[in-house]
């Protein structure tokens, strides 16, 4: 790999550490950085920079934001007596985009994971219990990932809420809608013969 | 796609112009981004700025360089009655990594594309032809692609460089090394069969 000018293989090297981008991937996008006109490639140089340096966390859920507060903790309208718990901000983006929950979040920025040394410490759970304490909230929504991690968070959050005396619910197992049975896995199915409902 | 930060929108989007980056994608990499240490992040902004501060083309051969020189050039052990010329500096690296080729060459930026709106005039095509008069030039090797515009800008030079003394050369089409009889396309196979040389 001799002849490859600094500056380059620099910029080959930053966009090889993002996550899914291979040596080659890497170089094409770098090329194509540089063959940008200047104002647009300082705008990508500014937006990185900005990105990090305006964004912080909501003072109330722990998602992400530019002001004090989210625009979901903004909102008058929203029911506050419900949180759902998610452990990445990208959850709450996906909820918000089903426009049927209007109550708020509190994002954990990840899962319990002994195996990759993330303990209770690391994730923004004191917020969580603090604010379960301190204003009228009744129920806690449990929205983590279906993974092992996923539970084990869910478990241990709902044995420290319990003794505060709110409800604590789980999102519903179930097979997904438009999937196929035969596709579906015995875990899955188990649990949606389980949770089934009236008709 | 409500209650997106704006600075996080705006990093996404500019990620999205990326060749090849979707917006799943795009969102993916620009969380990375913000997870990223912040001098991390500061280095990656960084690494597009200079990139576009610090290269340019090589006064002579036209390829990109961050000095007054591209190496090929700066090197005086390199063959410079030799021009290989090629579209793209990617080009240049593909043929330095066979570590075969010991003499210089043009970069000529693209290939005529009357579709794409691209003449003679947006490629090096003046500098190539400035070198050839200057300075001894033996032989010019096309390297250009092996597509309708690589042929078409390879065919346009060699009318421009055969007047002015110089040995003009393709390179060689065939099968490729560790390819397939049977996969190989019509036009290849036919040009493999033209270029025969004796065993």
């Amino acid at each position: 790999m001799a002849y490859q000018v600094a500056p380059l293989a620099q910029l080959i090297e930053q966009f090889e550490r993002l996550p899914g981008i291979g040596h080659k991937t890497a170089q094409r996008l770098a090329y194509y950085v540089l063959d940008m006109p200047k104002e647009q490639a300082a705008a990508f140089a500014k937006a990185i920079e900005e990105a990090h340096e305006k964004i912080h966390y909501c003072k109330i859920c722990c998602n992400l934001t530019d002001q004090e507060l989210c625009p979901v903790c903004r909102n008058e309208a929203r029911d506050k007596s419900i949180i759902c718990v998610v452990e990445d901000p990208r959850d709450v983006f996906a909820l918000e985009r089903t426009q049927e929950f209007q109550a708020t979040y509190h994002v954990l920025h990840g899962a319990i994971s002994p195996l990759a040394g993330i303990g209770p410490d690391q994730l923004c759970i004191k917020e969580l219990l603090a604010r379960v304490n301190q204003s009228g909230v009744q129920e806690v929504i449990m929205a983590t990932n279906p993974t092992v991690e996923g539970e084990a968070t869910a478990m241990y959050l709902s044995r420290l809420l319990k003794p505060l005396g709110v409800k604590v619910t789980r999102l519903a197992y179930g097979i997904p809608v438009g999937g196929d049975l035969e596709y579906a896995d015995e875990v899955t199915l188990s649990r949606a013969i389980e949770g089934r409902s009236e008709m």
